[in-house]
């Protein structure tokens, strides 16, 4: 049956708004390597970095109805987060439907498939990673649901989630991990000042991370231009 | 045999210029959700907006021979329609024939293959919708024909045609159904910006369309986070 | 066996920075439509325009380590060009390693894989031309090659071949020719400004170029609209 | 509004049986190149050979109703030529569809789309051209139309226009030109039936279209390995 | 951590064996359009049809450790989902782990990936159902989890779940949910085939269906060629 | 300057000939994961594999002419590799040609492009490896060079090298390095042979190749399912 959860429990806001500082690439080293959407998703404009509360809808390809019925279930600090049921491009998302999100309070959409109205979105400041820019409209006949676990470009996505997305991409982080992702990311954040002042020294990573010695252990060899192979 | 039609009869230019306003999505509905190009253009720069009357062009590939004959053919208000005969990424079009382009009057195009010296036609400001940037040059060999019906990214063009382009993609009005177009567009915009203004206010787009009825008609489950399925 | 090779000859960097000015197209049909990449490569961010020495480095499908011993080997003026041994969209690439190579004065990046932090390098002004943007982290196992011979978007890259880069895509020179080839692209712009400027008076590349004589040569048919098709 | 356009005038059947012999490669050489559809769409099994005239069918992404619809319109030696409104990969066409197209003696499928049941459509000997293998199932809640002016692959076909298809793909001729087309296709097989023979007994296609003295007037220089370049 | 689990709960047996009889469309359409990967997985020979408990393994990129790994988790009827932690088309599955494999009673793969000795496998009769075939060899150096919940080509996927592969793709279906799946598939093939019958004999899917009445409510129009269009 | 280079060195008949039976995937994996192509290239139909001494062609987009050329250079045992200019699929190689081809004595064709004609290839056992199947024609008007290196799927194949195709992909070895690859390739077999053994027999690759022990040693945790995660 299609049906539509109301109120899960969402990550914290606070630790959503600290995340979105540290940016999916950091949160994702952090993670250990997981969670990250698989790059299809590119946002609508550069500079932008969010991070909320995920409420999911499902959708059938080239169908928008389910949508409306999603940004009913979005408060301050969300992110819709849309996987439709079929490989599809369609342009779900355009103006109107982000009028409506953002007068919830909603920061912004992470969908599979197609965007519309991008100068406007870009105007009015509401970002949106998609698939595609497509003009191409839908249609509101299928029911689907949301607030249930999708899956997105690749990675599983419950509601209330946290999200974080900016111009590397977009990173999933289950609700309970997200303090913890939140110290780590904060720790690697230090670690990473350590080392980039050592770098613009001009001290090398092999030396930095000691990853010298292992090279001559594997059998690398070091040899002049033109010099004699032995 | 490879012709060149002279003087096709053009979409008004002041029809064309009211349409650039509405803008590619506005258009794409308003029509029904006909005309659009499927996606695969993408404009060089952002912002640009233009529409107007279609001059095709048909090419070998990697032939940019007819692109000269087509520069002939175009007037002001002119969008030069260029597709190949088999699909290519070639960098058919760059500054100079941008150059030869603007001292006519035409004011962009769109082609299903590459476009190159992307940074000088920003700076000039000739907007291309092209399927990649690639400087790869063409050859200067083979006849086609201008003028003639084509099919860009999957869309049928005739010389004269309507072409409205913008960030949102590429689509194409027939001559005759511009002013009904027009007429359609703006129609839609007034009724999009009483909508706009109630989504602004918070009223729920399932209300004003009156779609919220249907969804438990059809057997959409609503139920709170952790509640019993029954 | 896996090998570092130390201070291969160079292409001049006088040499490079002139040839920077001319850009990728125009070297490129210069150099008789040869070297160019294939277009699946993109600059992270509008405007860069860099030409230097490749220092050339060969990795492991997600395995950054090869990267840290390429750097040790870059010098001002230098452009690091990274081809994995097997397609990989993987983020290999991010701010930490390009405050090493930016303190090493090198010039930017050209890699056939995936790049993140792609905010920070803008800001940065690190350039890189990538084949995804993706922040997937890497690990550092596996040794290969810096300073071999490699093949990078379709290109064979030797060390100290001349590498132009910008908006319209990357083109490799071998070092030996360089400066052959900036001869070339400077007639090829002393030319282009006079076409030019015929061109923006109105005058018709097909006269300019003098191919309308082979136009009817070949059966060319000129028609006006609607003309009775004989 | 959605129309169906019934008995539209088809290409003579016995015209359509000699050109399938002739296959899609000679008969798109024959017309000068024209009409081959993209390469996109593949056959589901090899060896496949079919001429037919045109029912074509423009269908909402993921719905199917209107084949339904179009199967009525189908007779004996007909191709069911399906397009859908925006780019979809669901798959729209099984066992049971293809039962009710064989029933009325229609030769096969060519659609922009995904089709299921590869195994039993292969049984059956319902050969389809699709661009996806998909299980994906579809609704039946939009119209649309049949016997209108579809665009498949890239290419316009009207109802009762010449379709062929083979494992080279899928070529279009117009119905008024299906008779010329089999007389060009031919002549054509004739001559390269001579070709042939002569091509086997191991005289060169340089020779036989006499393309060998052009060579050297362009300038081809022959050079044996070693030899200097001088 | 990386984590082996064993012994995870398996969908039955005989339950597993009667849906591969039912086949991948059948299954999913059973589910109600649920489970199906995305159809980028493509079998490695035609007519192979299995269906069993997955043992699933994520692996790094080009990193073929962990399958080692997980066939010694594989028993009899098993089938092993593999899905990398980012995309990658190396052929990280050949000859001797098919095997391997085969020498548990396993019944094949199925990997967002590359496969690599085909022709063996065919000939051994191990299917595989993978993105890509590539001979592109592996590494072993980074760990990674076996019998964890995946995405395997857009699906979520636990241990013991029904996997149902044949050349229409790959379905999952939820081990708790296999006996219903077996039900409805079977209500869905007895009603199928009176349906086939009922078309077979040349009755229309329109009536059969029940979907004529509703064309003309919505507003078809059914219009003879030529006639005015009123 | 185009040329055509005459009697390059190639490698020994009796070697390719047991390099073929060695097949892509052993003799890529034998000479240490080098010289494979990027698995874009698929063999026409199953069941073939072949080894020879490239004769190499580059070629402009869409033009034949130089492949005529290409064939007179073609002896008994070669195998003709062609690298166009800029990406294309069109259908550069068919029937004729292979008559041609195959009456010289050459055993097929890999080609970064497309191929027509397959039924009739496959009747005729002219293999091919192209990028896609396309009935596209071509032109003859542009020079290019035979028997210089070329870059074909990513690899450099120069003239006289070995070339392997089989259903696994293609792989290049170079003339010199002919030998020693067959050797390595039989060591492997030999090898490979006694693994297969152990495997069929049940024993697992984790012991056979000692990789077991390394799995705690860098943390592996194993767990029965359910058990306490502690």
């Amino acid at each position: 049956v299609n049906v539509v959860i109301t109120n899960p429990p969402r990550v914290a806001r606070q630790t959503a708004e600290a995340l979105a500082a540290c940016g999916v690439a950091t949160v994702h080293e952090a993670r250990g390597h997981g969670g990250l959407m698989q790059a299809v998703l590119r946002p609508i404009y550069s500079g932008a970095k969010i991070a909320g509360a995920a409420v999911t809808v499902s959708v059938a390809p080239a169908d928008n109805w389910m949508i409306h019925v999603a940004v009913e279930q979005c408060q301050a600090g969300d992110i819709l987060v849309m996987a439709p049921t079929s490989p599809c491009d369609t342009g779900y998302f355009g103006e109107l439907l982000a009028s409506s999100l953002a007068s919830r309070g909603a920061l912004g959409l992470v969908l599979e498939a197609g965007c519309r109205d991008v100068v406007k979105l870009t105007k009015m400041g509401v970002p949106v990673w998609s698939k595609a820019v497509s003009a191409q409209g839908t249609v509101g006949e299928t029911l689907d649901s949301v607030n249930v676990p999708v899956i997105c470009d690749g990675q599983l996505v419950h509601p209330g989630d946290l999200v974080i997305a900016d111009d590397d991409g977009v990173v999933v982080v289950p609700r309970l991990a997200a303090e913890t992702a939140l110290d780590r990311s904060r720790a690697r954040e230090d670690k990473e000042a350590v080392t980039r002042k050592r770098l613009q020294a001009g001290k090398l990573g092999l030396d930095i991370y000691g990853k010298r010695e292992k090279l001559a252990e594997k059998g690398l060899v070091c040899r002049a231009f033109g010099a004699p192979t032995a």
